[in-house]
């Protein structure tokens, strides 16, 4: 047995049966192995960025890592935007990063790169194996790794001289240790705080936002009057008929700041402290109002459910039931708006839908049109490196079998990452994606807007994406994706309900 | 003045007049400026990698440095493997990276990364802006750094805050260092090693590859036996009739060793001592005969005319005639394959062509058969990460109007920075990319095959790009780019000629 058939079937021991991959030259003895030893569910990406993106989306479906693939530094460089997100999202993932042989490494041949000097800002592991005979127990601390709540990147670097070596020994799988439980002090501190019926608003991240997390906050919120709130972007929120209705803190830092202006105390249910995604001159740096009171119930890695139920016992709060979303609405007519497009998804959306959500500026009032949907789950990109949903759509596609991925997609956003597509089309998997065509970075055009000026030439040219426009049919048929071209709400709804019935991928471009 | 606007001016002041951008909320100051202060070009690539892939390009036609424009850490991420690249080529590069404002930064919003980490893998020079008074300052020494021999990437991060705070001041133009010149006791001992007469090559990288440099080099040549050889991959070699022919080192293994074989002398002159890009199994890492001597006429940074001049003075060789490469070949007929298709190239590429290489494993024999062509540049991705030629293609194209731009490239390379498509068209550039689809990584299935394995269903899975097959006509088109496909090498003739006829941008797909 050689290191690298060791490093596969360590991986397999440790439950990761799936591996996204982007391979070169250095891997080729990994890729040997994945033959030789069956089990591995292979994924190939045409670009890095969509192996790492497709891991996170895969990962908060599953539950547990994917390995992905990647060949030296600077494929693993192509991957590090997607796996800034997916660390932003506590996603746990297993990189298998191939590299020079290490007797090789020291002549500087074209490829070699700092492999773990760039692998370091977005994992929470890194270790470069040393030997054969050591790689299969480094894979299983990577694994162990990967798997500590609340997630994190472990990042395997395999000299190639390590994977075809004899003498690899497989790594028994590792004991993940147990999610920690909120302190008591923590607890009663929080329960003291909501007795005191000052405005208090439970403020949810992580898996709180689980059915089971919800039902849990709302249950306290019923029996104090404290709101919930939702951190600005989430890994994934359970949402729809049946789903505890919860709101975001909005993007803009205006908005922001009035969602929050009202609050005396604010609880961190699996959150962090919410702060501005940047700062303007003369704007707060975070959305919280002026001597409001951060209170910690649960660190991320802390497990919110018993926290919560433990809080709601101490309030002797009753069971509480889940507000009635009101009807599912119907599908919009006519022009084409956000308000729109979130109506006629909610109208079609099935049951078990997962929105795989960067639709940016123009999705940014999606939330309140969809609260009746069919029980849906929606994911976000969690670190704002742009390019994220479609790979996000691809991975969770692979990890959620059965149930459809809608990608609500930003143009300018999407060809960050559109050779997604292809895997989709590879793979059959049944992801719609909905891309919003606007024709230019609206988001940059109001934030210059917002620096007090108006674009002229230079700046238009660098934030308008039209000139030429981008035809997405025909990029999604390039790469083998069927898709079609809407402008007005029955269109829209005709070609969504038409991939609905389906299999397989399918892309509508929205003229909006 | 903001900080922004002392930005801008340094960087006119500084000589750089070409701004490829990819920008993003943070760096909206600086847009502002651009519009405001006029003489910049900016050109808008819709992913990162386009941009650094053009700026490398745009500096191998010009000699000097554009900027880049970056988004965070994430857009500097996704920009690294073709900085990757430009930093094998020593190609001189000035990265503005737009960042959180630097009170911002503790608070660690969503996009908040190590934006200096990641720079420090491919710059020569990475530093933080730290107040609008100083920015200017900083710029003036990141050109400089960018401006000093033979060529090095500079990064600098510029803090929201920093640019759009008020008391900029334009950092005056600062002297580039004299480019060395060879020691004397170097030239001698070049000239002692000739006179021996023992087998011997002259091994030239960097800008010892342009006419007149290879003059001077076959001048010795001639006078000595001596060989000449160009390093495995160079960032552009000038080429054609009236030019000295060269080969350079091959990329597999047991063929480098094979053309190095029987030297007992390697006399460097700006390129590095040889070796293999991967190390294999019982294969050595260099492809130098055992006891060959390398001596060093000239590093990267000196300067290789007045090295070969001095020397041949040293040696009293004559003055040598360029060998007459004899005619131009005619279009090839019939099927496709390498040869042929570099005989079509060679017979219509027209004078002062531009040949932006990464044709990977197909082109591997086009060297010989170009030899004859008119006078053209023969530029080629550095280091290895794929994804360089299409970018490497449109900032060529920038950096050198009038001149006809083609990019040989691989189908699977391709799929990296497919977005640089846009680019072309949207700048109307002078780019015929002809795409070599043969539907496969198939270096890797040659590597693979190397390694012993004969693969199987997992290996195909992750080394065979069909299934579905990508439609390169079509992509291009959705990007604004017409094209066509051929699959013999008359139909690739005809198109081939027809876009040259014709301004703007064009895409052959040929099936192969």
């Amino acid at each position: 047995m050689n290191g690298a058939e060791s490093l596969v079937s360590t991986l397999l021991a440790g439950g990761i049966d799936t591996c996204f991959a982007n391979p070169g030259t250095s891997e080729m003895h990994f890729v040997a192995a994945l033959d030789r030893i069956p089990g591995m569910r292979c994924v190939l990406g045409l670009f890095e960025g969509v192996v790492s993106g497709a891991a996170d989306g895969y990962a908060r479906m599953t539950g547990k890592p994917a390995a992905t693939l990647f060949h030296c530094g600077p494929g693993l460089a192509n991957a590090l935007a997607n796996l800034h997100n997916a660390r932003r999202a506590s996603t746990p993932i297993v990189n298998i990063v191939g590299d020079q042989a290490t007797y090789h490494r020291p002549l500087d041949a074209p490829l070699t790169a700092d492999t773990e000097g760039w692998a370091r800002g977005v994992s929470g592991f890194v270790r470069t194996a040393s030997s054969a005979a050591t790689v299969g127990r480094d894979a299983a601390v990577a694994i162990q790794a990967a798997r500590t709540a609340p997630g994190q990147i472990a990042t395997l670097i395999l000299p190639a001289d390590t994977a075809w070596t004899e003498g690899g020994v497989i790594g028994a799988a590792l004991p993940v240790p147990a999610r920690p439980q909120a302190d008591p002090h923590a607890i009663a501190a929080a329960a003291a705080v909501l007795r005191r019926r000052e405005p208090t608003v439970l403020l949810l991240g992580g898996d709180a936002l689980n059915a089971a997390g919800l039902e849990a906050a709302h249950r306290i919120a019923a029996a104090t009057g404290a709101k919930l709130l939702a951190m600005g972007s989430n890994a994934r929120i359970a949402r729809g008929q049946g789903r505890v209705a919860i709101d975001r803190i909005p993007y803009p830092v205006d908005h922001a700041v009035a969602a929050m202006a009202n609050f005396r105390h604010v609880i961190l249910v699996g959150g962090r402290s919410p702060v501005i995604f940047f700062a303007y001159p003369n704007k707060p740096g975070t959305p919280l109002a002026p001597g409001a009171e951060i209170h910690v119930l649960t660190r991320p890695e802390q497990d919110p459910h018993d926290a919560l139920s433990r809080l709601a016992e101490t309030l002797g709060a009753p069971p509480a039931k889940v507000p009635d979303a009101g009807p599912r609405p119907d599908s919009a007519r006519g022009a084409l708006s956000p308000e729109a497009v979130a109506r006629t998804l909610a109208a079609l959306m099935p049951e078990g839908a997962v929105i795989a959500d960067e639709s940016v500026t123009y999705g940014r009032g999606f939330f309140p049109n969809t609260v009746a949907a069919a029980p849906h789950e929606w994911l976000q990109v969690m670190g704002g490196a742009i390019g994220g949903g479609p790979p996000m759509a691809t991975g969770a596609a692979i990890g959620a079998p059965g149930r459809r991925v809608i990608n609500t997609q930003a143009d300018g956003s999407a060809m960050y990452t559109l050779q997604a597509l292809w895997t989709q089309a590879r793979e059959k998997l049944d992801v719609t994606t909905v891309i919003f065509a606007n024709r230019k970075y609206q988001i940059l055009l109001g934030e210059l807007a917002n620096v007090g000026a108006n674009p002229g030439r230079t700046a238009l040219d660098m934030l308008d994406i039209g000139h030429p426009d981008l035809d997405w049919v025909g990029l999604a048929r390039g790469m083998g994706v069927e898709g079609a071209r809407a402008d007005s709400c029955e269109g829209f709804a005709d070609l969504l309900a038409a991939s609905l019935r389906r299999p397989g991928p399918f892309l509508i471009e929205l003229a909006v």
